[in-house]
């Protein structure tokens, strides 16, 4: 947050990088534990135009393989550069000469050894780039991967994700390890579609990516992990982007404790800016701050299936005193207020649930009550109803059927309000996933605390 | 907390309940859906002498089946009442004219409900229990396994777990519910014990399975999820009776908010006790509080492997920059000090990870050095040779091989100083967990913030 302010790129600007008509792989290979390996195995389904370029081969994996950049058949949009260090600046040039729109650099060896010289090879890089108009990702960086463009251009294996229209995430991670494992939760039936990585940032940073999604159709939520960058105004300039085109980000914040801030400058060489007023700027800027970074991904989610600010009040259906009780604490530790039913309210939970249940809020429907999936239905649709409620949260410790899933989601759908359901069991690959992970209209976490937090946090939104 | 104090059962007072050399199951049937069929499945493999008991069957699952309790060849040790609400009084009676030693009421409708008849109905139970001198296990329960004894006395289906000596969790819940998603850790490797439960806990409470477990040598830590109980000292007490056992305990206090206390009056007729009492006896008895039920289990199995209190001071070793400031953050989060390596430590990272990584604390070794187990296996022992620190912590993005975590349990072992490996991809079913979970000297953690909430209250602990 401290060099000057450059607005962040338009789509337009990184149509060549994020959705070209063709990509040129230099520094491909054969071998399927080399970098030039892994990242052609990666572009294997690209839709468009590929060309590996390596003067070792005439051929690689049934395409012909080029020598050199020059050789091209056309100007490649988007280049990755596989290549050793010491090659990477000849081969930029020759991108530049080739009319290439875009590099993705993955050696490492650049400003984040904090040594003058590697600082100066990427400001070279950068140079170089932005004489040939070129757009720059990395260096030190894994590769980006667009699925709506199915794109797959790095080193680093994102798994496939199931692209469900109004609940996918994009991805925007400096850090491209943390990005690998976060886009682990397509595995488990979330939907990601871009996984946008960027490493030593020496143009394209998290700000562009972010602004980019922002306008992209493909993807419905923002989540967010970084360290810094040079200008907090250009996230907020993006962030408002996404606000008025009716998307909302969540965001991790790396470096907001001193010892986290020392990490960051001797490890990657970056300034992480005042946490204070990233703290401010996130709120004014409608962006929800998540602190632990396992929780990512789920409250992203959550934003991409209700963008929309929920009213006050959150109602609660557990299957167990316990939950119930657990999950009021929650609500509390993060200000969620869960107000008791009105009078209308009360008498239909009492019909629905037995009479050693608790027709209030929480609603102890009872284990006999959430086995019987109508039980549950018509609390929820009581709870749903009642003005007192903006969103209605049901911890869940086993797997439903699919049907109780779709009637849940129904009346969310019918009653406007989120529904999320938390699990609470800790059977890690959990069957309820697929049931509810791909529902548009019902959210999953997997803790109170992330639920609550969310709900807090997007109800007070700016 | 307000009632008159009784210590915790003795061992011995237990032994009839929890090491019983005969069961009773009264209301067994052939349906497997029925309370009596799945308990009756449950129980299958007790090695002691197993009688159902109904008058509608001569046999059942290859057993002799009793027509009453009057009826059976012994006097049996434990008595599983799987029977109707309104038949269970008559049945309590029939038991202690045979001689039982325990009876463990699963039918609900008793104080939980909030009515005086239903309260009465549990005081009569509870009395009648106290007449004929046997110990009382709900009403309103699942039901309790302890592993070492073969004894699966419960409704709910407790997972298998394997039982690693240095690992094994007792975990204790007054709520069926959370005890039965908490047991599920055993599935992902976690070494489980005993599953006790009280529900409603007319006679038999948390505190005495505290108690119990704290001389039980078949366990090494207690997890603890309860939300009252009759008088905090009988806590106390057990905690102490722990502790002078060489073992510590988790514990997540349910009902400490306003909105939690008054779900917990309304929906189980506890009173939970003032949340900032708690507080104060738990670390005043050397009890490590988590806010966060997911993070319990993890936490015991902690401290099972580790129950001394380490020193202050954590190194952590990542593979990437982000992880490391991330770690950092969650350290500052949780006032656990990460001081920088002494010179003699820095020059041997320095030796052991690559030029662009980073020999400070978090130690940067790169994804480099962490593909390459001896080096970082050589990271790990410089820092844990450092008197600088009392624990190390590495973030942990992918599976590794065994050898490594072979290699890290012997350091751990040899330093005689926790090392604990965080999971940090959001793949849930990791094949990480398998190579770790089982492992004495390692403990795992599914979150940063869990490990060093964790390490801060150990090293801080009374």
């Amino acid at each position: 947050m401290t060099s000057g302010y450059r607005p962040p790129f338009r789509p337009r600007d990184l149509a060549r990088l994020l959705v070209p008509a063709s990509v040129a792989l230099v520094g491909a290979s054969s071998n399927p534990a080399a970098l030039g390996g892994r990242t052609l195995a990666n572009l294997a389904g690209f839709p468009g135009r590929l060309y590996p370029v390596n003067p070792r081969y005439p051929e690689l994996a049934g395409r012909t393989c080029y020598p050199s950049v020059a050789a091209l058949p056309e100007a490649p949009d988007c280049v990755v550069l596989a290549v050793p260090r010491d090659t990477v600046e000849s081969v930029a040039l020759e991108c530049g000469e080739r009319g290439a729109g875009a590099l993705i650099v993955l050696a490492s060896g650049y400003a984040e050894t904090g040594s003058h010289d590697d600082s100066a090879a990427q400001a070279k890089l950068a140079s170089i780039a932005e004489h040939y108009g070129m757009r720059l990702v990395g260096p030190n960086c894994v590769g980006v991967a667009s699925r709506p463009a199915g794109l797959h251009a790095a080193f680093a294996e994102f798994p496939p994700s199931t692209l469900v229209e109004g609940a996918r995430v994009g991805l925007v991670a400096q850090s491209g390890a943390l990005g690998l494992g976060l886009s682990h939760a397509a595995e488990r039936g979330a939907s990601v579609s871009h996984v946008l990585t960027c490493g030593n940032s020496a143009d394209v940073d998290v700000a562009d990516y972010v602004a980019y999604l922002a306008e992209d159709d493909h993807c419905d939520a923002i989540a967010l992990a970084f360290e810094g960058m040079a200008s907090g105004a250009r996230l907020q300039g993006a962030a408002q982007r996404a606000l008025a085109n009716g998307k909302r980000i969540a965001a991790c914040k790396l470096g907001i404790s001193p010892a986290g801030i020392a990490a960051a400058r001797f490890h990657t060489a970056t300034d992480t800016g005042d946490p204070k007023v990233w703290h401010a700027l996130f709120s004014g800027s409608g962006i929800l701050e998540v602190t632990r970074i396992e929780t990512l991904m789920e409250t992203a989610a959550f934003l991409a299936k209700w963008p929309e600010r929920p009213a006050s009040g959150v109602a609660i259906i557990s299957g167990s005193g316990g939950t119930g009780i657990l999950a009021a604490d929650a609500a509390a530790r993060h200000g969620v207020a869960t107000p008791q039913p009105g009078p209308d309210t009360a008498l239909r939970l009492r019909d629905a649930i037995p009479e050693f249940g608790s027709p209030r809020n929480p609603c102890d429907a009872t284990a006999q009550a959430t086995r019987n999936p109508e039980s549950l239905r018509l609390c929820a649709d009581a709870m749903l109803a009642d003005p007192a409620y903006g969103a209605l949260v049901i911890p869940w410790g086993r797997a439903q059927p699919p049907e109780l899933a779709e009637a849940l989601g129904e009346l969310a759908r019918r009653h406007h309000k989120p529904v999320c359901v938390v699990w609470m069991s800790q059977r890690q690959d959990s069957p309820v996933a697929d049931t509810i992970e791909r529902r548009p209209a019902l959210a999953l976490f997997r803790s109170l605390d992330a639920c609550f937090d969310a709900l807090g946090q997007h109800q007070r939104a700016a």
